[in-house]
């Protein structure tokens, strides 16, 4: 159901039923490393290169999502998937392999979120029985396609930060126990004008922003409602800047209730600079640690809120500013 | 509604309202160069890049569309858009103009009909009252990121194909007069293993025929319900290994009833090689053309079946294959 512009209210509740994360070497020294189904001691997973690396993890985690459900690929009714890559190849690749019916998506970090929202609307509206729905990103690759190849050992400011290499893979069902998606907010694109493409979350935090505020009046839910509202990867630079728009606004998130996936996923020694981003880094913190307390009854409501500046290395060069997104998904246990 | 593995039936009948296409100097030249709502008689459209170019095409669409409507940019509940520039600027850019809640969407040329599919799904369902649905490419854009810039003068074979310059545009509704969207088919992706980005129809048609035949088999319509069953952009290569195969499977399509958007665009006398490809072939062909052909009750009942190609520069520099997919969408007056 639409309420107000841009709310999708989910009244059956669509569930899900398993999730899987998968990371690399450095995910597998962070925070919440024993949240992972599978860590990589290497991050070329064996693979010739980093694209190919950044598709097994996605192949991996479609894979333990069906066998934790119990089901063969044959179910699945759909799989939507985005990725940082130019035309998405972590994700159209590995739905070649999976031979699912596949609907791609992009929307930067937010890819997480989308596919995540789409796929509930899917189950709630009964379109499909059962959809694979993630992200993912790899660390090398990203900053070889955005920036500079990591061999190049460019500094980097304090702002920058710190792409996961990682996949986050939910399994999203009309029946069956699990975590419930319960409504999602999509997002508008907001452009305040920012350039710097090593400070993502500053670009970023006026989209979050806006997605949150817009949820909360359009969902009408008091602003205790949750027990963690998340951004998807801000970073500390962005989550500060959240904090003063959302007191210009008046708005009065409960700030200890506040947190963001890229403050989540590294230890304070690791040295990620302002904190994760890229499309992994949401979808492995929702589907591996939040999915996780909320099925050890820690958490019970929960609003992830990804991000994605949706720029390229192309209209950087063109001299155009960053527009950026943001979508939100509540999940309720 | 689900029917079968992949096929969703509409029966709230969503209405594209209206609809909009626009085009470059060659469409200018071509079949039908009278189903474009607007025309520029330069491939830069007064940008200073052809990627702004390519952004001012949808928004001028866009545009367009909203105001045959009768409609507001605020009356709109959702953009889902896409492109074949990395990171899918095109769609991005424009959303942040248009200030409309945005769905980016990655199939390469299938991204015409994943829009509108997605987009007549929301309305069926009630998840929106007003979408805008819709894809576009720009030839110098998609060489130059593709192949090589144009100004480099390299040759081609004669399966090359020419990136169609256009964004096609459609408002749809929950209420109102016009053609209605009755049914899509989300195809899965398939990979013959062939490698040439230089022979894309042939890659694709397999991809094509798969969905086509899903089609039929899942919604149990008979093969001449029909008036017009169009693929994408196979152009002549494409479109008679399409034949082929359909032979092959013992799948009696009406062959007369058969034809493709690449085949349509342009006049014999330009020189395009195999025929037409891109987002915006389909795109403006099936938002230009069809569309008028529907309304002005010339053919009843139309499957266009976009396909698309969704290798990168990058994966087909490392050696892959090109994998492909196509999702059918079936409009009727």
């Amino acid at each position: 159901m639409l309420q107000g512009r841009q709310t999708w209210i989910f009244n059956n509740n669509p569930v899900i039923l398993s999730s899987a994360a998968v990371g690399g070497p450095f995910e597998g020294q962070g925070n919440i490393k024993n949240d992972f189904d599978k860590i990589y001691d290497d991050i070329w997973l064996g693979q010739e290169s980093f694209e190919k690396a950044e598709r097994k993890m996605v192949e991996d985690a479609c894979d333990l999502a069906i066998k934790k459900a119990n089901l063969k690929k044959d179910d699945i009714n759909f799989f939507i998937c985005g990725d940082l890559l130019n035309q998405i190849i972590s994700s159209s690749f590995s739905a070649r392999t999976l031979s699912v019916p596949f609907l791609g998506v992009f929307g930067a970090c937010s890819s997480s979120m989308e596919s995540l929202a789409i796929a509930s609307m899917l189950i709630e509206s009964n379109h499909a029985k059962y959809v694979l729905a993630g992200a993912s990103s790899h660390n090398a690759g990203a900053e070889k396609q955005y920036r500079y190849p990591t061999e190049y050992g460019g500094q980097k400011p304090p702002t920058a930060q710190w792409t996961v290499t990682g996949a986050g893979i939910g399994l999203v069902s009309y029946m069956g126990e699990g975590p419930k998606v319960t409504s999602a907010t999509i997002g508008k694109v907001i452009d305040m004008g920012l350039t710097d493409p090593f400070n993502m979350g500053a670009a970023m935090a006026p989209a979050a922003v806006d997605t949150i505020e817009t949820h909360f009046k359009e969902t009408e839910r008091p602003l205790d409602y949750y027990d963690l509202i998340l951004t998807g990867d801000l970073g500390n630079v962005g989550y500060n800047i959240a904090l003063d728009l959302f007191k210009k606004d008046n708005f009065n998130i409960p700030i200890e209730r506040y947190n963001d996936c890229g403050l989540i996923i590294y230890k304070q020694d690791q040295n990620v600079f302002s904190g994760g981003s890229g499309c992994g880094c949401s979808a492995t913190v929702t589907y591996g640690h939040l999915i996780n307390r909320l099925k050890r009854g820690e958490i019970k409501k929960i609003l992830v809120t990804a991000t994605g500046a949706l720029m390229s290395p192309m209209s950087y060069q063109q001299k155009e500013t960053i527009p950026c997104i943001a979508h939100a998904v509540s999940i309720e246990m």
